[in-house]
């Protein structure tokens, strides 16, 4: 019979110099050997739960049917919780088990919000370890694993009210005298900056927008895909994830411009 | 009932940074929740054609059935094509599916050449996206696991005639007085460069040969292994490919010999 | 029916930007399909045995049932052995496939010893090539996915007394004047220096600890959670696999110390 969850998808920042990643693994196969673990990535920046709340977010709509894991745990060991967090509708049902620092919290989000959730304190569901400083081996791992296997919710630990679990910190654009003021979300590995902006909130600018970074001043040229640029030239695109993003053709918009995540951006029309 | 095809090999210029590769995992298995999805790599630096069609041509001979993946796509959005090409035998049959740039050509001719290609048009097989820049999650990763699933290739979109697909650029080598001129294939991680220079096109030169590149010019011993090297020697070698590859034991020879991806190398006999 | 075992368990020093992994993936599915290949990490420094075998040992608990393939082997090509090595008790055996050079010795040792080893001599499970220098793919895969689909150990080639296999070398942390004097084994991700020495070597220290290596010394406190220490504070853990280590909280200790693997570390008690 095959397991009623299948797959655990896993974010980290554990990087891939170590081996954490694959024994997290092998801590799921041990509990469950039908899943698989499918990486959606492990080089979020060390520490970084903004970094990785993003990418879960943007990761959310195009998973299969499982189990997330998420460990970006600055504070492991410490008072904060590990939790798992049931979402979804009735016919489907699936978790995200992490730390409760916020990491999780756009991603619930994303899917309808938690309808239950518990603190993961039952020792029976965890790996006895010298230390607490690899829960997501000890405590988490185990945890997603049981989940995939079938175990109640409630077996993992105390209840937690889903209003209790911390919210993520998602910043807001603003519009300011016709301009856009923005940060950049994330810089993909092409040097693509996705910003907080929605496509709707420069559409009353035509043409050409300035793009204004630092002490960076750029007219760029609206455009659907990276082709339309000629070699150089500064665009902004409605990107993958449907949010404005500044870009160039094969060439880094980030280096260009001098972008990093949480950079400032202004967005505007171009001055007569 | 198992899928016809149960593996996915996949490999791209996505990084292992962002959560793209996990996200095309996450397509695939959406659609075809039996297939598991292999890496070949992910590390093909950006848009760099050539580097990714000439690791996909190295590994196909080692493939077990499955459809392969390959996403190296400067021309994302653009009029290129994204394509799905049946290859094998009659009993052996498997697709590859990528943009019509190039990528794929060394590695479709390497069995056997195309015997149906079909254009990635229709929509009922795509995933709706905001736009066109993440081909490989919306246009490609479907198809390729629709093809997993028993699709037929004809219903992913307009057929294409075999001989239209863009042919791959593989340089070749010359003789010229002697003298072997190639160029390095292949930096691997260990330093070693790969030439496109065939074992038998440097058979008559007798004992050590005069490898030269740029300003450099050394004397290699030919070996069969790394350990017969001296240290700091200088090895032309057979490699796991069948190919010429200048070596040395422990060590990188793209260093020593300032070699990059694309360097003229000479060979010729050691002047008496 | 399931293959006896179902997963290989892969450790290397490939590295991510070649193929090198995903071809031996391919090697193993094709000849045992339904193994699953979990990667343990393949960034090995490249040719560093010591780093490959400390990760494994380090692996070795947490890994489910399968067979585990390791391939850090400077010597590929040479007269040193590759080898299969039997470990485990009567209900659960498992194999370890490697290179015989103490690559493995660590690993085995912690599931109590090698059973049966033998060489892989029998061409018979390894698949033709140009020439020796990829063992992993050639020699080392076929035998894991051969182990993995039920051939007898026997098979893949001469029979090798256990005794006879290249021990490891783990270096011994000593007592000397009230010091105990300790090496860096390991430097993870975040900067956290694992010691060859045991909690119990430093029971008898009352209170902070004097930490020395190179020019600097630094007192240190005990805890058992990064978030106990204050910012820049210098930290002595038992970390999650029971080992003494050098941490800062969300601070990476080698940084601050200048430790590097293998650098000599003193722990004393503070003098008055």
């Amino acid at each position: 019979m095959a397991p009623p969850l299948d797959t655990v998808w896993f974010l980290s920042d554990y990087g891939l110099d170590d081996e954490f990643v694959g024994v997290v693994k092998g801590v799921v196969k041990s509990i469950a050997p039908e899943v698989t673990v499918v990486d959606l990535t492990h080089q979020i920046p060390a520490y970084d739960i903004r970094a990785g709340s993003l990418a879960l977010a943007r990761s959310m709509q195009y998973l299969a049917p499982g189990v997330v894991l998420a460990v970006v745990d600055p504070g492991v060991g410490s008072a904060r919780r590990a939790v798992a967090v049931e979402v979804g509708s009735d016919d489907v049902t699936a978790f995200l088990v992490g730390p409760d620092n916020g990491l999780l919290a756009p991603a619930v989000a994303m899917v309808g919000g938690a309808r239950r959730a518990v603190s993961l304190t039952n020792p029976d569901y965890q790996i006895p370890a010298p230390g607490p400083t690899f829960a997501g081996r000890d405590v988490m791992a185990p945890a997603a694993a049981h989940l995939c296997a079938g175990l109640e919710l409630d077996l993992l630990g105390d209840p937690v009210d889903p209003l209790s679990l911390l919210p993520g910190l998602v910043p807001l654009s603003r519009q300011e005298e016709g301009r856009t003021i923005g940060e950049v979300l994330w810089i993909d590995r092409f040097g693509n900056a996705q910003l907080n902006v929605d496509p709707d909130e420069i559409e009353a600018i035509e043409g050409p927008l300035l793009v204004r970074a630092g002490d960076q001043a750029r007219v760029a040229v609206r455009v659907s895909s990276f082709s339309e640029l000629k070699t150089g030239q500064v665009g902004v695109i409605v990107d993958s994830y449907g949010l404005v993003a500044v870009v160039l053709d094969q060439r880094s918009a980030a280096d260009e411009l001098r972008l990093h995540t949480g950079s400032a951006v202004t967005l505007e029309a171009v001055p007569d």
